[in-house]
């Protein structure tokens, strides 16, 4: 039995996407914050934690890209689920009926379209999308509704009022798995992370992404966020195709780090699979 | 007398910016949310409209970028606010008595090493900083704090129960002046924006600051965000110093669209003067 540790409550994208990845047969640790989720892996208090780090529609979540910095986590696999959203209350409802939404920002963000259709309407950011339902359940007074996924309205047996209500059929999270060390199995497809700061030199970037170029390295994303002590300047997120293992990459890694202040190194992992429903 | 539109209400940071780039004789137009003010400065409701683009420790501010991206408005000014939260309420409480804290996503943020360290405090994201304070005022009830600006404060008759709680004391937002057509003043230091879709080719985004480095133009920001029908690629929005009349910098755009599927061409701006309070 592997204990796996996500941020938000039964029925959750997070936990759809654990049971994916793992199988079924896991036990999962509900997290209220992505900060307790990280705790918990660091602690070893679970084998692993899978968090939400990319929405195909919205971009990157902020708090986990921040939180792979601040921590000294290996990322060992990754995940990408088609997010399918639906509007849930609970009672058969016609949406125009409803004076209140709640769900995570991310997901009232993924479903803008729709929700700009219905007129005086209260949008109402919550912490997760399936702690929404619960909440829901709990406090059951007015029209209110929340953007959830069908299992969870299984699981807190609420109505499903209007489903697929995402801008975009395309709308996929991707996931990684991370854990206290790194994995060592076989990676068919292996695809590596790091975090570079550079110094401040006229064309630095460039510099770096030479370094991948000039070795026909792939990079599959690149990410820049704040330094918090130097405003306005960036560490830079890099995935790239290859394994760190490999003698290419080895030296285009020793090659980064003349023009770099540091290098983090998250792992090698296999590329995540999609997941739809 | 200059219209300027602002998301947010009055002693809003956006207030206090706008004031500071334009001088106190203006009519501020306050919107609800990012869409009513990029609406506002489209229709010529209003001449221009202020937005906030990037904080120095929390990052990019999404909404602001992908309208930036939907809408063809320019870009003709900038402005660094030093950003100074407080804790307000009612009531001259002490920090430990208070029960819950209303304000927006990127206040609690900017804040969370104060807030993290109060126990059992409810954080409740709400969508401004200043409309927390307004609500304050109106809805009394309990021991409810706000974060805003000191102006704030003053402005809706609050107590200043701890003042600059952020995390770090060099904390900037960085705003955009955005407006129907592109200014052509003097500019002193210019600073141009872009955002290009690259064509899915290896080494892509290499050959893309390429363009810059071969020129020796000098990138400022780098800024990668999804494309939405694309699922995991991505656009990537470029600040660089320069003008666009420049001829290196027309010739490096020309070169640009021999690998791009599209660019968008934001203006070009003095850069912004820091505002320290």
């Amino acid at each position: 039995m592997k204990f796996i540790a996500i941020q938000g409550e039964k029925g959750s994208y997070s936990e759809i996407a654990a049971k994916s990845y793992f199988g079924k047969k896991i036990e999962i640790s509900n997290s209220f914050s992505f900060k307790e989720l990280f705790d918990k892996v660091k602690r070893k208090n679970v084998d692993y934690g899978l968090i939400p780090i990319e929405n195909s529609l919205y971009g990157s979540v902020l708090d986990s890209l921040d939180l792979l910095q601040k921590n000294s986590l290996k990322i060992v696999g990754e995940i990408n689920l088609q997010i399918t959203h639906n509007l849930l209350s609970t009672k058969k409802y016609k949406s125009s009926q409803i004076e209140s939404i709640y769900s995570h920002p991310q997901a009232l963000a993924q479903c803008s379209v729709f929700l700009d259709s219905l007129k005086n309407v209260k949008l109402i950011p919550s912490y997760d999308t399936a702690g929404s339902s619960k909440n829901l359940r709990e406090n059951n007074q007015g029209k209110k509704a929340i953007i959830a996924s069908k299992e969870a309205a299984s699981i807190y047996g609420l109505k499903i009022i209007k489903s697929n209500i995402q801008n975009k059929k395309k709308n996929f999270t991707r996931f990684l798995v991370i854990s206290n060390k790194p994995i060592n199995p076989k990676i068919k497809r292996p695809k590596s992370s790091i975090s570079i700061e550079l110094k401040s030199i006229p064309g630095a970037l460039h510099k770096a992404l030479s370094v991948f170029a000039l070795r026909e390295i792939d990079l599959v994303k690149i990410e820049s966020r704040p330094l918090p002590d130097k405003p306005f300047q960036y560490l830079f997120y890099i995935d790239f195709i290859g394994n760190l293992k490999d003698q290419n990459i080895k030296q285009a890694l020793k090659h980064l780090k003349e023009i770099s202040i540091s290098i983090k190194i998250f792992g090698t992992y296999e590329f995540g699979k999609f997941i739809y429903n």
